[in-house]
């Protein structure tokens, strides 16, 4: 692994960025699929990327763990949202912590603490810096330390009998499951990020896998947490389930940082899946098909995929160039053959008009075949940059009720903010009461001035969420970029809770200043 | 329903006390079913209880919302535990509160605390009055007011299309039901407390239906939560899903009124279910009967009902005389037949030694006449106890992998508590990575000491639970009466967050002191 460096900017490891003459082939292609995009032009390569000079020293209890090195500050400047794949690429590193430090145990974790504040530094916890909200980004004046947790990434403990597992926060993805894979049994969370974040990463965000129902979020996946705050260790007791006051574990999932430095966590695992049923079906119009959606998604039957695609996200990820919606649905059992449970779900489809058939998947094809693909996308976007394409992704969630009017609302403010380009949508999750949409965003970028396009169109793509009654993240987190919208989404008194509890765990505000809160009112 | 009285002790309506002699001729058939019990006590009557007179008096504003009438205090003075029941038996109403309020609107409740607040009095909120854990009694030395939200009793707006209900916290259980039922929908949340707690209630205090898997705890069912703060109304916003921030609709869930005053809330509901499928399996042993509840609830089939009841449990409801464990197995749906459910539930029974036939049981059968003897339990209880019985339940969650120790454990440790009696076990929830056992101790009273009998066996069974790694509520919530045990468990820098979100939305602390958490460390 240490031979493997990740790419400064964009997604991957440095070995997986295209020659540069696939670049330039791949950059007809999409002006030939897309309308747009523009000749090719290279990143700023390391050496010549703007960083300013780290104003900290690590003392020498923490040298050794601690690193000024040009690309590990690189790598843990800029999150992975299209504007930090943007400044990546134009050598923008402005946003370098000034120190990365690599924790090897939980009292490593605990002196870099003490060293920040000690130092008047700010720390940031960092798993597999993932985040597209600015959830990592040192954006504030004191100098930072960003906190890395990867060297801690083990499989501590298996309970084979309840299917859970103790495993540390700084875990990726495939890691964690190839340590599981020899028991049997998986975490089965497979949020996009799935390669190159972790299971802390995770359980700050709230991350959602890309199962649409079911034990999906992390949240249902958390039997306990265990985190260091400044105020001491948090770690909650192993249980199925507690009713003894608010939910300590549900205060730190989905605190992005700002309350502890998760360490580690006991999660819920399952066999590996044997059974499987998946089908295609098409739907005429994205209406008819969210109204199918809907009587799945109350119909008790879980399925486990259930992402209904818009005509021209189903054009444009190659899924169907019929012009109709079309539905990607699953099921996968380990206990089971899901005969009954696909026949009554297309029953249900064609109750509202749909078209398909179910196929009696193995593990390896159906699902996974579109899992692969989906994990596919973030790699695609780092030459779509390159050829001057913009290329975001945004979502929310959203009541049945407001469902039709709200998708149309939003897709229409980011049309009109756009000018020129396309919006499609998707439906990763689905409730019985609601569903979470998923927009991509392709257009002609500006060059030069990417980042201000972009800002006014998520700007508005807030404001009309935000109008409309979603909410402003349903799994991408809150992060810097999104607190306008959710300082204004959430309730107030709540806002001054979160406040204290903050300021009871963490007095001086060491930990991840800017994001969910602010110190003063 | 002002015709009709709540007894001022015990459970339900005057009008269902038993007549003397069916008490009588009760008190044989107990002796003779149990073993033990004596000459049944008449309770004390209400005019001969002892209560303090009231130290407040409601100002002019508010005066016709307030009552000090004995009844109305009485009944606003203990909970429903065990302790509760003996101390009204013996009319024993020192922790009444000086003033009950009946807010008709959320102006009312602001006005309450205001005087609350001008009169150095604390505020409790009241739902239905079914805690059993000290959770409404006003166990401190300031004037309190019993804050009733039952008037507050309509279901506001129903969502069809989202299957989600705006309703206020003081409906009853049956009344929200028959409102909803008007539209097809159910909220399908049936504690055991059903026919007298109160939405806002089941909120505060992380209610479980009786429902063993899926969606059957209020938390899951909450949309979203509004309420009123001594620091302004919190209020969130009604979503299928949401990824921003800590939940703040979990922080209210389980806050047991000492955060705000729930006054309406969202939630999801489901269609009447028409599809149904039961069975009654027998093991030789809870241990069998157990490994065989983990198979299911590791399968991914969610049966609706999945209560493993021990033998002793069996006997004593009448449900088997064999001496084997019983599993009550169901499954519901309102979209499809259960068929390969059940059977695949059944050959998991059958794997681990189960003996037991699906029965197709319609609407009114089955679990519903399992769901009606439920629900008869609490009101038998009086009689036991004015027949010298000792009744009481308490519960908890496991892992499986500590399950069946610990099961004995805390058995073993009321058992030898006690000295004479009956301990019997139940599973009222299961989870893939454990379970819920409820235990129901029957025992000869020490008559006149019964509190101090019971606190003792009460502190065994807790301190059980503490040192086998289980919760010291899964459904009962914590209250006053599982503090010394709560305050073990839970990670000490949330007790510094909860306590500083405490004083940051109730700063002076009006709201039900002494429940989850103190003002000083």
């Amino acid at each position: 692994m240490a031979a493997r460096r990740l790419k400064h900017w964009g997604w991957g490891f440095e070995d997986q960025h295209p020659a540069w003459e696939d670049i330039v082939s791949a950059s007809e292609g999409i002006r030939a699929h897309l309308g747009f995009g523009e000749t090719p032009e290279r990143p700023v390569p390391l050496e010549e990327v703007r960083m300013p000079e780290p104003r900290l020293e690590a003392p020498p209890g923490i040298a050794a763990i601690c690193s000024t090195d040009r690309h590990d500050r690189a790598v843990h400047a800029l999150g992975k949202a299209y504007r930090d794949i943007v400044r990546g690429f134009r050598g923008d590193y402005s946003s370098a912590p000034d120190v990365v430090a690599h924790p090897r145990s939980e009292e490593d974790v605990e002196r870099v603490l003490a060293w920040c504040a000690d130092a008047g530094a700010k720390a940031i916890p960092f798993g597999g810096g993932t985040s597209v909200v600015g959830g990592i980004e040192p954006r504030f004046d004191e100098p930072a330390v960003s906190l890395d947790l990867k060297a801690l990434d083990r499989v501590l403990e298996v309970d084979e009998r309840s299917r859970a597992a103790r495993i540390q926060a700084g875990a990726l993805g495939p890691g964690l499951e190839d340590q599981l894979r020899e028991r049997g049994l998986t975490l089965r969370h497979f949020p996009q990020t799935f390669e190159y974040s972790t299971l802390g990463g995770w359980v700050a965000t709230r991350a959602g896998g890309h199962f649409a129902t079911g034990l999906t979020h992390i949240d249902d996946l958390v039997e306990s947490v265990r985190a260091i705050t400044p105020a001491g260790t948090w770690e909650s007791r192993r249980l199925p389930g507690s009713g003894a006051g608010p939910s300590p574990d549900r205060m730190l999932i989905g605190s992005e940082g700002t309350l502890g430095v998760i360490t580690e966590a006991w999660v819920r695992l399952q066999e590996r899946p044997v059974h499987k049923a998946s089908a295609g079906v098409e739907f005429e119009t994205f209406a008819s098909g969210a109204e199918a959606v809907r009587a799945l998604s109350q119909s008790g039957l879980q399925p486990s995929n259930c992402r209904l695609l818009d005509a021209g996200e189903a054009a444009l990820t190659g899924a169907s160039q019929s012009g109709n919606a079309l539905l990607v649905l699953g099921f996968e059992s380990a206990d089971h053959p899901l005969g009954p449970w696909i026949e009554r779900a297309l029953e249900l489809c064609r109750d509202h008009g749909g078209v398909g058939e179910a196929t009696e998947a193995k593990s390896g094809e159906g699902v996974s075949a579109w899992r692969g693909a989906f994990l596919q996308a973030p790699y695609l976007r780092d030459t779509l940059v390159a050829c001057g394409v913009l290329s975001e992704t945004f979502e929310t969630a959203i009541t049945w009720d407001r469902f039709g009017a709200f998708v149309e609302s939003v897709r229409g403010a980011v049309l009109e903010a756009l000018g020129e380009g396309q919006v499609t949508c998707r439906l990763t999750h689905v409730y019985p009461d609601g569903a979470a949409p998923y927009f991509t965003v392709l257009a002609p970028a500006r060059r030069g001035s990417e980042l201000e396009q972009w800002q006014e169109v998520k700007a508005a793509a807030s404001e009309a969420i935000e109008a409309g009654g979603g909410t402003i993240t349903h799994h991408h987190a809150v992060g810097r970029d999104h607190r306008p919208w959710y300082d204004r989404q959430r309730p107030e008194p709540f806002a001054g809770a979160l406040r204290a509890a903050k300021s009871a765990v963490d007095p001086e505000w060491l930990l991840n200043p800017g994001v969910l809160i602010d110190r003063g009112s």
